[in-house]
C-alpha cells in the first residue's frame, strides 16, 4: 500500500510541480467539461476526441466529426453544440464521435497525457470513480482544471470530496498541501454545496450568461458508474 | 472606493493571470522568507537586495556585500548566514546592506516588480500592513511564494488573515476564488494556527532539518511596524 498516496493540484499552471508518470491523473472540471463528459458516456457516446485549439476543432468539424466546442462559456459558431451537459443528450451522441473543445478542461486533459492513466473525475461518476482508484495501488493525483490557469472553488471541493473518500475508505495518505486545503473546504461546504458554491467565481461567469441551468445537475452524486479515460488521445469507457 | 478590489495568488506558476500593473502586490513566504525580511528590518538593516540564482548570489558575495542564501532550507556555503529569521540580527545587520537568495520567495518578489508597489507580508508586520493597504485606495493582489511553485497552507493562511481585515475594516471586495479559500481556511486555523501548521509540508520540511525552531516566532503579530517595499530591485522600509 506504500503507492496510495495524494496529490491535488490547483491549476494547469502548477501542473508540472506535481507531474508523475506513474500517477493516475484524476481531471476534475465540474463547470462544466467533466460533467459533461460524464453525461456524454451515460447517454451513450461511443468516443470524445479533446481538441485544443479552436482551429483544430474546425478542422474536426470539416472531417465530419460531431463537435462540441466552447469559449468563455459561448458555443462556437461552426460548433454542433456548446459545453453545457444537457447538450450531451442520447438522441445527439449516443454511439458517435464526439471532437470536443472547452476554455479550461480539455487542454488539461492533454498535458496530463504523460500519466500512467487520466481518468475524468465529477460527483456524476463520483462513488465508481473511487472504488476504482481505491483498487489501483498507485499513486493518484486530481487535477483541478480552474479558469484559465486560476484557482476554482468548485473543482477544489470536488477533489476535497474525492479525497475524503480515498483517504477513509481506501487507505490513501498525503503530504500535499492542497489535499489538506480541499479536505478543510470540502468539511466547510459539503452540508450545503450549492449555497457554498454561489460564491465562486463561475457560477457568476455562468449565470450572467445565462449558463447557470446546470449547476445543480452538476452537483448531483452518481448518475452514472462509467469512468471515461484517455487513451490514444480519446477518451473511451473504461 | 471601487478600487478596493482583493485577489490572492496561490503560486509563482499562477501569477501572470493575476498580474496587475495598478494592483500593489503582498509577497507572503511566512516559512521562512517574508519572516526573515520583516525580522532584518525590524533589527535595523538598512537595505535587502533579492537575488535570484546561485551564480549571482555568489557575485554578491565576491562584491563584499553581506549575504544571505539558502536552497531546499541549506546554507549555501559561501553564504554568510541562511534563511533562519534568527540569523539576521542587530549585530549583523544593523545599517548594513543584505544580498538574500532564497528557493522561493526572492523569484516572486522579483517577477512581481511589474506591479504597482510590491511589499513584503508576514505576521510580524501584520496590523502596520493592513492598515498601509487600507489607505491606499488600490488594488491589492498577495502572492502565496509557495514551495517550488505549489501551494502552501502557511502562506495562504497568512492570505486569508490579512484578507479577512481588508474585507471587515477595509472595505474591500473580491470575486476572487482564492480569496473565499483563504478566508474559509484562515477561519478553520485561525483559533490555533501552530496546530493547523502542523500538517503543512513545510512544517516537516524544516523539522526535517532541524530548522523547525523558527515556527512559532514565524506566527507571531506584529513585533515590527516596518513595511518592507522593494524599489528599483531593492528591499527599503516604506
Amino acid at each position: 500500500m506504500a503507492n496510495k498516496s495524494l496529490e491535488i493540484c490547483f491549476s494547469p499552471a502548477i501542473f508540472e510541480a506535481h507531474a508523475d508518470k506513474e500517477a493516475i491523473v484524476v481531471v476534475v472540471d465540474i463547470l462544466r467539461a467533466t460533467s459533461s463528459i460524464c453525461t456524454a458516456f451515460a447517454n451513450g457516446v461511443s468516443e470524445i476526441i479533446p481538441v485544443n485549439s479552436v482551429n483544430d476543432a474546425r478542422e474536426m468539424k470539416n472531417k465530419g466529426y460531431l463537435l462540441a466546442a466552447e469559449r468563455d462559456g459561448f458555443v462556437l459558431d461552426f460548433a454542433d453544440f456548446g459545453n453545457s451537459p444537457f447538450n450531451f443528450t442520447s438522441e445527439k451522441v449516443r454511439g458517435r464521435t464526439v471532437a470536443y473543445s472547452t476554455t479550461n478542461g480539455t487542454g488539461m486533459m492533454k498535458m496530463a497525457a504523460v500519466s500512467h492513466d487520466v481518468v475524468i473525475g465529477s460527483y456524476l461518476n463520483f462513488t465508481s470513480l473511487c472504488n476504482w482508484l481505491i483498487k489501483q495501488d498507485r499513486k493518484v493525483l486530481i487535477v483541478c482544471s480552474g479558469w484559465k490557469q486560476r484557482f476554482s472553488l468548485e473543482d477544489t471541493l470536488c477533489a476535497g470530496a474525492i479525497a475524503e473518500k480515498l483517504i477513509n475508505e481506501g487507505g490513501f495518505t498525503s503530504v500535499c498541501d492542497s489535499v489538506h486545503a480541499s479536505l478543510d473546504l470540502w468539511k466547510v461546504a459539503k452540508s450545503d454545496i450549492l449555497g457554498y458554491v454561489e460564491k465562486a467565481a463561475q457560477r457568476s461567469r455562468l449565470r450572467d450568461k445565462g449558463l447557470d441551468d446546470c449547476i445543480p445537475y452538476c452537483h448531483t452524486f452518481d448518475i452514472t458508474d462509467i469512468i471515461p479515460v484517455l487513451r490514444n488521445g480519446r477518451l473511451t469507457a473504461l
